[in-house]
């Protein structure tokens, strides 16, 4: 094989990365070759393991290397709140902000009827069982404030009320250290619908 | 091992390739995480065989998975040319170009006394007996027209010379398709000096 060849095949499989387009490929590329062995080779070996360990915890549907991730496996966490969101990274951003310490449940994805994905792909039914199950006593539907997850967040909703639960959206308005000049109509509108008395 | 650690070492690792930033990484990861097996693997193999295939070219100091790489092999190019440039990348700019069709020579870098670099850690010595060898005629030193890539050109320039070769240097001037406003004074002051009669 010549050299060009096992290049563009680096270059192509850099290529189909989110984020990476055709000169950050060329660039990680050349760093690779030049990068002495044994770090390319721990990147390899990084992404490999990852996909053979990480899986979706039996219960939440995030990522988890056991049957249950870290999370549902921790059990002084808030068994009375739980919080619904898209996707497993949606469950690392909330952790980051250290203000809830409930159980999470993963829907892997919203309702796109654009993108053909429908509420029987989501983990509805599942999250219905765990309700039956467990001692939740406030579910908050912590999907995007955009229409897939406004219209994902509804449906839940319509399903929750009957089970007498506190069903709760997060908040909208502009973001923290944000300015007020740069905010679009929409969510400074929001902001002030949804002020506070202080 | 948790799901987190094993995820943290994807960052990780990502993270160390130019370009991409934490956030930038996260994407990628969670991307990966997603990905069908077979993309992931093919990415980690991408990688594995480009360090165990591709190495140095014995002549030219290029990338090559041969002991020559595909340019050196190739005769049917000019003999009579020879283009310097710093690094293996620039030799992969230069044949898109479609313009050169003589033999390349990469130095591995160049002069910096900031970071370090001396004129015996670049492939000059190794340049010089190449010429001693090999009917060039010209060497062209496309070294980048930044204090470093200058400094190298001169410093290469004072030993060819004497052999009676034809040197030059790439024209500097303003980018084609590059707005005149935009330019800075030096690259217009230079475009300015290197003007060409029509």
């Amino acid at each position: 094989m010549k050299h060009s060849d096992v290049f563009e095949r680096l270059l192509d499989e850099f290529g189909r990365l989110p984020g990476i387009g055709p000169k950050s490929a060329q660039r990680i590329a050349y760093f690779l070759l030049n990068a002495d062995e044994e770090q390319a080779r721990r990147l390899a070996q990084a992404i490999l393991e990852a996909k053979r360990d990480v899986h979706f915890c039996s219960r939440c549907f995030s990522y988890a290397t056991d049957d249950l991730c870290e999370i549902c496996q921790d059990e002084s966490r808030d068994q009375s709140m739980l919080c619904v969101v898209a996707e497993p990274r949606d469950v690392g951003a909330l952790e980051r902000t250290g203000a809830f310490n409930g159980y999470y449940h993963v829907l892997g994805g919203l309702i796109s009827p654009m993108d053909k994905i429908g509420p029987e792909q989501l983990h509805i039914q599942e999250l219905l069982s765990r309700l039956a199950q467990e001692p939740v006593e406030e579910v908050i539907l912590a999907t995007s404030p955009n229409l897939e997850g406004e219209t994902t967040a509804s449906y839940i909703a319509r399903f929750l009320k009957p089970l007498g639960l506190t069903v709760s959206r997060l908040a909208s308005g502009l973001p923290v250290g944000g300015d007020l000049d740069y905010a679009d109509e929409v969510t400074l509108g929001r902001a002030l619908s949804d002020r506070r008395e202080l």
